[in-house]
């Protein structure tokens, strides 16, 4: 069978919501293998009909068993959830298999819920490539929400949390003068804000500083980010979170800002996926390879500068690449 | 004066010690000036003398503190210290610039100290490039010890991190449970542990947990992480961290893995330059940036899938590609 025909085939696996399809879609594009792009545009028409929900904080905010809870709350309404969890481990440390393992015991029989884990690998990078690929497949399969969870709070996480339709902060209280910090990060993504461990000491505290910082800022769509105050081991304020978003959504469906938003994201998408691409293209000659490990053994020695060392393969790229086919 | 001339003028200066010539020259590398590569290649012959020391952690574990006061020990030994603070917040945030001035006031007087904040600017990124940049330009300057502090814990700040002679990872008392979220990001690059504000309640639960994760990891090179417990508000600690960052330096000068880890380090930054030339080599044709923004919309508006749009941003480069002058 083609490339195309099994794509398509698969394409249509995946509309039915397919499980193993599903599974089987989100590997081949997280492996970045060649077919990766015709599956995607097979997939794309599908798309468009998900409300996905980015949440971010710091490690320890307690993200992951909100998101869980949050995706108990929207399978009681009956919507079917997908959750990516994006973790910037290792393969090696095991972080995304164990907690993998853990959730899907809670969440994981049900069969109206999808859970996976996106790591990284290796230098060449595509993570957010493969979430935001992943987020569009579980639209194709017709979950109605779809949660993207980050572990971190590094500059790709934030990139792939704005992608979303709605972002969502999570802190926690007694976070002292260090909201300072997170607000570097990711204060102006949140469309909500979220203090979970709502039931420790200095919610007030942390709520009155958070106030304070978004009074401060405007925003262009004149929103204003509510707080939402939960406890989600005890499942405490998760259908509030859940409103919140609802609003938040009914808002942005009214706004004009929407398309903006829809622009730069697309924007971002064609931009990471190009600088993949370009790389692969250049690396993937007989010789650029080998010609990457001895530059890269020379500039560790200080025997040449990484400028330099650039140009040199840029130089056996600009030879070679009239020869070569483009990808199709 | 051509680029050539200037950049070796302004190199000089560097190695002078100039702090207003390394300001300007860290400013150039951050925004990419076309003529940051010809400087780079004059800063490289005089770089590879400096301690590189990369401090992670959690937002809110107190590395700035920690960061400060480490700076101090070294002042006192009479070493010169430069310190990149990498904050991936936005430039409209201002957050970067206000840690900066707080800082100043108190170690910004002394000649011997250099603070500089790495923020991260549009979609275009290159912060990890500009960092490593940064650090070889303090380097060449002459600064005995460099510290790279990053604000989060995501993929681009690992990297940085990893890009350090020694990595020092930075955790709190009371994280629980979540010291697993943790270990999943950054522990494995730790070379040295720190418990900061070790006054705090639950020191010993941390520090057992801490042990029995380090347990489980065997290090290729035999290296035992250590635990520093520091109160890095009340200065205390800081001695013992300084002292455990001198002696991982002896004992990776006497390994024979030092040369991979340069070798890999080499490698992550050609990668990175070279993605980011191949971007903007993609892009600056006359007609690129329109094509883009025309092809977003499209996007956008679900009439074309990313992938298809990246074809089409490629088939043009390579029609131009024959045409194009190297960036020399």
């Amino acid at each position: 069978m083609s490339f195309v025909a099994e794509n398509v085939s698969l394409a249509d696996a995946i509309a039915a919501g397919d499980s193993r399809a599903i599974a089987r879609a989100i590997s081949r594009v997280e492996n970045g293998s060649p077919d990766a792009a015709e599956l995607m545009k097979a997939v794309f028409p599908g798309t468009g009909r998900a409300l996905i929900i980015g949440i971010t904080g710091a490690p320890g905010a307690g993200k992951s068993s909100l998101v869980d809870k949050l995706a108990m709350a929207y399978r009681q309404r009956g919507e079917r959830v997908g959750i990516i969890a994006v973790d910037p481990s290792s393969p090696f440390s095991g972080g995304a298999i164990l907690g993998d393992r853990i959730r899907m015991q809670a969440l994981g029989l049900d069969q109206g819920v999808f859970i996976r884990s996106m790591a990284t690998r290796g230098n060449l990078g595509g993570l957010a490539r493969a979430t935001v690929d992943a987020v569009a497949i579980l639209d194709a399969a017709g979950f109605e929400k779809i949660i993207v969870e980050t572990v971190g709070v590094g500059q790709d996480e934030v990139e792939i949390v704005k992608t979303a339709d709605v972002c969502v902060v999570v802190l926690v209280p007694g976070m002292g003068d260090d909201i300072q910090t997170i607000k570097a990060g990711i204060m102006e993504i949140g469309d909500i804000f979220v203090i979970n461990k709502a039931d420790h000491e200095g919610v007030l505290r942390t709520q009155k500083e958070l106030e304070a910082l978004l009074g401060l800022a405007t925003r262009e769509d004149q929103w204003q980010p509510p707080i939402v105050k939960t406890v989600a081991t005890e499942n405490q304020g998760t259908r509030d979170l859940a409103a919140a978003i609802d609003s938040y959504r009914d808002f942005e469906q009214g706004a004009t800002k929407t398309s903006d938003r829809r622009r730069a994201i697309a924007r971002w998408r064609i931009l990471e996926l190009l600088q993949e691409r370009l790389l692969a293209q250049t690396l993937n000659g007989n010789s650029a390879s080998e010609t990457l490990d001895q530059l890269a053994a020379e500039v560790a020695m200080k025997q040449r500068d990484p400028y330099s060392a650039v140009e040199e393969l840029m130089k056996q790229r600009s030879g070679q690449v009239q020869n070569l086919p483009l990808q199709k």
